[in-house]
C-alpha cells in the first residue's frame, strides 16, 4: 500500500472522553459528591508505583479523588481482602483498582474476587467479565473497552469483519475477544500454542495485539488494509507490534505510547465517576 | 478422502461415563446419600416435556433421585426465582436445572442467575461461565462439556488445533469456544453476522456447529479430515450439520441422534453426582 495509513492518536481520544467527564464530574459537585478511585498496590515495583501515580495524577486534573493504598510486599492474601473490603464498606470510595501483578505469593484471583461488583471499575472480577461476555456488563475491562473506543472513535467498523486477538489473558485477550464477538465480528483467538501464527494473523481485519513481548507481531503478518491495535506495554515503552514494520501494511495502527494506553486510562476514570452516579443514585 | 471417517459414538462416550457414575452413586448410598437433580419446567411445551422425561429416566436408571417441577405457563419471573431459591434452600437437592427456553414474558436471565453456584449443574450462571471461562468452574455447561469429552474419549488432539464455533449462545457456542481455548487451541467464533462463513471453516481442524439450524453446515466447507461435532439438535432429530454431505469430507464426525445429545445428559448425571459429593463435604 502506497497510502499512509492512519495512525490511531490515543491521546486525541482521550481528550474527548476527558471532556465529557468534566461535565458529569461538576454534575456531581452540584450534590456535592465527588468521585473517588481508591488504587491497591502491593509491594514497590518501580514500574506499579510509576502507573498509579500516573492514574492518580490523572484523577486529580478532573477533581475526581484518589486514595492510594499501599501495602507491603509481604501482605498475605487475607490481608489483602481484608484491604479490599474495607474500602468495599467505604461509601466515599466508589472504584477500587488493584494495580497487578500482585507479589506471587498472593493468590491474584481471590483478591479480585473479593472487589464488590459495583466498584470493581476495571472489570477483574468473574461477575464483571461474564456479565460482559453475555453483553449486560456496566465496567468492562478498561483496556478493552480503550480498544473499542477507538475503533468507535475513528468511525472502523468491527460488525462482519474478521478480528484476530493475540493473547488470551483474563483481563485483556479474553474480555477484548467477548466484546468484538458482541460487536458482531468474528474473533480467533490465539497464544503461545497456536500453530502457523502469522498465517492466522494474516486473516484479519483487526489484529488486537496482547501478548506482552515487545515487537512481536511483524509486517509480513498483516494483511494489507487490516487495522492494529496495540495493548502492550513493554518495558522502554514498547509495544507488542513491531510498527516500523507493521506501518505500511495497515490502514491505521495505534502507537506505543500514546495509542490504547492513555485511552485506558480514561476509561478507568470514566467507570469511577460513573460508578459514583450509580452509587448515588443518580441517572 | 477415500478413508471411511470414524463416527463419533455418543452412546459408547456416555455409558462408559454412567458406569463410573454406577460407583460413585453406590459410594454416596454408603452415607445414605441420594444425589438429586431437580428440574424446573416453566409451561407445557411438548419437546421440553420430553426432554425433562428423558433425563428424569436417565438419573433413575442410575439410582439418582429426579424431582420434576411443572410450573405454569404464566408463572412470573417472581415467581420463578421463589420456586428456585426453594430448591437452593433444599439440602436433599443437589443439582438445579432450569428447562430453557423459558415463556418470553420470563427474565431467563435473572431466573438463572437465581441457582446458587454450587447446584448450577448446567453451568448457566454468569459465575459459572465465568470460573469455566478462567479455568476453574467445577460446573461447565453440559453441552460444551460432552463435546470435550467425546474428543478426549476418542483420543482426538485438542492443543494447537484450530477450532472453529458456530454460534455463540452463552450456553453453548462461548463457553465451548473458552473451554477450547483453554484447552490450547486456536479458536475462531462465527455466527450470523460472519462474512464468508465456508471459507473461515474449511480453515478449521475441528468444527462445532452450535447454531440450531437444520442441516446448516455444507460438504464444501470442510477441510478433508476435519472433526466435526454436531451440538444441533434440531425438530425432528436433525443435526446442524449435512451429515451425508460431510462425512466422506471429515475424519471423524458426531451423527445426530446418538452423538452430543446422549454425553450431555451423562454429564449432567455427572454434575449431579460430583454436586452431591461436594454438598456433603466428600472428596
Amino acid at each position: 500500500m502506497s497510502r499512509q495509513p492512519m495512525i490511531l492518536d490515543g491521546n486525541k481520544v482521550a481528550v474527548v472522553i476527558k471532556e465529557q467527564l468534566k461535565k458529569r464530574v461538576e454534575q456531581l459537585a452540584k450534590s456535592s459528591i465527588v468521585p473517588c478511585l481508591a488504587t491497591v498496590l502491593v509491594g514497590n515495583d518501580p514500574a506499579s508505583e510509576t502507573y498509579v501515580r500516573m492514574k492518580s495524577n490523572a484523577c486529580n486534573k478532573l477533581g475526581i479523588d484518589s486514595r492510594r493504598i499501599y501495602l507491603d510486599k509481604q501482605t498475605t492474601t487475607e490481608q489483602l481482602v481484608l484491604a479490599i473490603q474495607q474500602l468495599n464498606a467505604d461509601p466515599q470510595v466508589h472504584g477500587i483498582l488493584l494495580q497487578h501483578p500482585v507479589p506471587s505469593h498472593i493468590d491474584e484471583r481471590a483478591a479480585f474476587e473479593a472487589i464488590s461488583i459495583e466498584k470493581d471499575v476495571d472489570g477483574v472480577t468473574t461477575t464483571g467479565f461474564a456479565q460482559l461476555a453475555f453483553g449486560f456488563g456496566r465496567f468492562p475491562c478498561c483496556t478493552p473497552a480503550a480498544i473499542l473506543a477507538i475503533l468507535d472513535a475513528y468511525g472502523l467498523p468491527i460488525e462482519g469483519k474478521h478480528a484476530v486477538v493475540i493473547g488470551r489473558s483474563p483481563i485483556l485477550g479474553k474480555p477484548v475477544s467477548q466484546m468484538l464477538l458482541n460487536r458482531n465480528a468474528t474473533v480467533t483467538v490465539c497464544h503461545s500454542k497456536t500453530n502457523a501464527l502469522p498465517t492466522i494473523v494474516r486473516l484479519a481485519d483487526i489484529v488486537v495485539a496482547a501478548v506482552g513481548k515487545p515487537n512481536f507481531v511483524q509486517g509480513d503478518w498483516i494483511k494489507p488494509g487490516a487495522v492494529i491495535l496495540d495493548a502492550g506495554y513493554n518495558p522502554g515503552n514498547i509495544g507488542d507490534v513491531d510498527f516500523a514494520a507493521c506501518f505500511n501494511q495497515a490502514s491505521a495502527i495505534t502507537p506505543v505510547p500514546a495509542g490504547v494506553g492513555p485511552v485506558t486510562i480514561a476509561t478507568l476514570l470514566k467507570h469511577t465517576v460513573d460508578a459514583a452516579f450509580y452509587a448515588n443514585g443518580l441517572e
